[in-house]
């Protein structure tokens, strides 16, 4: 079931019909279901979309309903619980068997962003754990720790973005690109959460805000959640960054990633590359934000990370409206792979790690997993 | 006098009325007024535009009914043709003294394409011959040294594709921004041209078309333009042109300028400077394609280029359609400037000029004006 929750002209901040603030996908325990934002309707439209099959969850997560890396990673994990309440199984084998498929259908959504996996794997593991007996204890247990990741989510954020506003100095023209906020994440947002944490502390900043083509997460998602805010800043396109990095309007350039290799390569939004290249020749540091589960410890470098292909119409369109003749072939290679030597350092919830990033990623994994530094 | 032709749909190539090759922008004999293809609406409507008034054409320039430096400088040329008709001086110091009119208005019409003042400028010193007595010797020695202007530019156009294609190998893929065809010259292209003639030439090579937001005359035009030849070709956002750089999906890069500096700086369609960097750290040859009316001398180098800032409604549309929140704004430079440093060689009418710039773009220029190497 969708439902339009309200006019978008209304929406001041992102809200819940009780008022308070709202996720960008949660778990209705009222109806035993995990409703999301449609970000694909965003700023035009403002649509909470529910779901009580795992399997549309799936389509949703491939369809774009939710993006962004940490985002996709705590809807898969609701996914996973609400797969096990679809579930009739009455017995912890066959609920395994059920859940080993749908962590497949699951993991096959989105192959680049490596915490939809790491949610699964979570997932896997405690249904797993010989010490919830029963299928009731599994089912309890998988919701109960799809809220955490998700509640998770949002505490590390807001330390990894204080983590990486003290890279922000007063008066700073940030540039940003794809949408790292808020409704990338279950709350707050990765690079887009510095750029919060610096405006909290009033250090007077600006941001150019990369439109993103083909699916434009700048000119929808960041303008609008920059504008909630009421932090000031400029769109432009994609192709104009380079002009003001060379005339020196940039000060420093914050990306989200979609998955980090263990060398510290970056695979993130098309795009992100080219940025990071003219950051290196104008003297700009470039910083991707990532929490640790970001983080791919098993990749030894950014070429191994799966890059998605994506469907043409979306660079044959323009939000649904033809840009181009008919018939034309278009190549959309969703993300890129940035190599570590353009990258400045990485903003995590541990802390900034820079180079030897092989060294100090791995450190930053572990002082997360043992629960901060 | 606006007039649709003919569907889109029917064209296979572009072709006027009686099924000749049509130009972009061309003198109406019959009419005595000037006509050219309103590429704003491309490639979804071919409509021919017919103007009676230089102060329309002006403001055409303005909206982009054309673009391209070399058809700007061509329609310039006919805009003070028209102005010479619609005079109703019998003096000759009063004609001359309106055209002067007509020529600033014109040449304030767009700031960094340096073909267009120097059309006017052509002009202006033909009005002013003293062998041309009477007004009307001046009226018919406008049209004529317009219509020669627009001949030319086919002509070495043709002969320029020809030199840029010796850079072309067997299978090449060639990186291909904004649109440089038939529609931004007379007829035939600068950048575009390259591909043409190593298309004739049987070369087997494929084009990379980027987009070119905010105004789209990759995909509208460079897409259609290829499409009407069977060039084989696939579009792509521009953001996704480093990933193919890096993958080594690129052999060369072909762009077009709308002013080169003496010392071989490159304003052209934002998003070149990007390119030219990236393609350098990646081995790849980049090479403007320039006609030899597109060089300025009198400019040391690419800073002093002026950068037209275009409307932001540019980049908060996508052909019309709203991407982005009410009330945004958005900031529009036209152009960027690629220092000579990111440069390999240009590719001009009196052949191919590589560094030292500043000695060898002057021989180029002096060898175009003594007619040929």
């Amino acid at each position: 079931m969708i439902f339009k929750l309200i006019a978008l002209a209304l929406i001041s901040h992102v809200i819940d019909r009780l008022g308070g603030p709202m996720r960008t996908v949660f778990w209705d325990y009222e109806n035993n279901s995990v409703k999301m934002i449609d970000q694909r309707l965003l700023p035009f439209d403002f649509v909470i979309a529910e779901f009580q099959d795992y399997q549309d969850v799936a389509q949703a997560i491939r369809d774009m309903y939710v993006r962004g890396a940490p985002a996709i990673g705590a809807t898969a994990a609701f996914a996973m619980a609400l797969a096990a309440q679809q579930s009739r199984s009455s017995l912890k084998e066959e609920l395994l068997q059920e859940l080993e498929e749908a962590a497949e259908l699951l993991d096959n959504a989105r192959p680049t962003a490596v915490n939809l996996s790491w949610a699964i794997k979570q997932q896997l593991a405690l249904a797993n754990d010989s010490k919830l007996s029963d299928v009731d204890a599994v089912r309890e247990g998988l919701l109960q720790k799809a809220q955490k990741i998700a509640d998770d989510d949002v505490e590390l954020n807001r330390r990894m973005g204080f983590n990486g506003a003290e890279l922000i100095a007063e008066g700073d023209t940030i540039l940003h690109h794809c949408n790292t906020g808020a409704l990338a994440t279950v709350d707050w947002g990765t690079a887009l959460g510095v750029v919060f944490a610096a405006h909290e502390q009033k250090k007077g900043i600006h941001v150019l805000v990369d439109e993103t083509r083909p699916r434009l997460q700048g000119s929808r998602l960041t303008a609008w959640e920059l504008k909630q805010r009421a932090i000031s800043f400029d769109l432009i396109a994609d192709s104009a960054a380079g002009h003001f990095m060379r005339t020196g309007k940039v000060d420093i350039i914050l990306v989200g990633s979609d998955r980090t290799a263990a060398n510290g390569d970056v695979a993130n939004k098309i795009g992100t590359y080219n940025l990071a290249v003219i950051a290196r020749e104008n003297g700009i540091p470039f910083y991707p934000v990532v929490p640790t589960s970001t983080i791919d410890l098993d990749l030894a470098n950014g070429d191994l990370i799966p890059i998605e292909e994506r469907p043409s119409a979306e660079v044959l369109n323009a939000i649904d409206r033809p840009i181009a003749p008919l018939e034309v072939t278009a190549l959309n290679p969703a993300f890129d792979v940035t190599p570590h030597r353009y990258v400045t350092g990485i903003v995590t919830e541990s802390g900034v790690v820079y180079p030897p990033f092989k060294r100090n990623l791995r450190r930053a994994v572990e002082e997360a997993q043992a629960g901060g530094p």
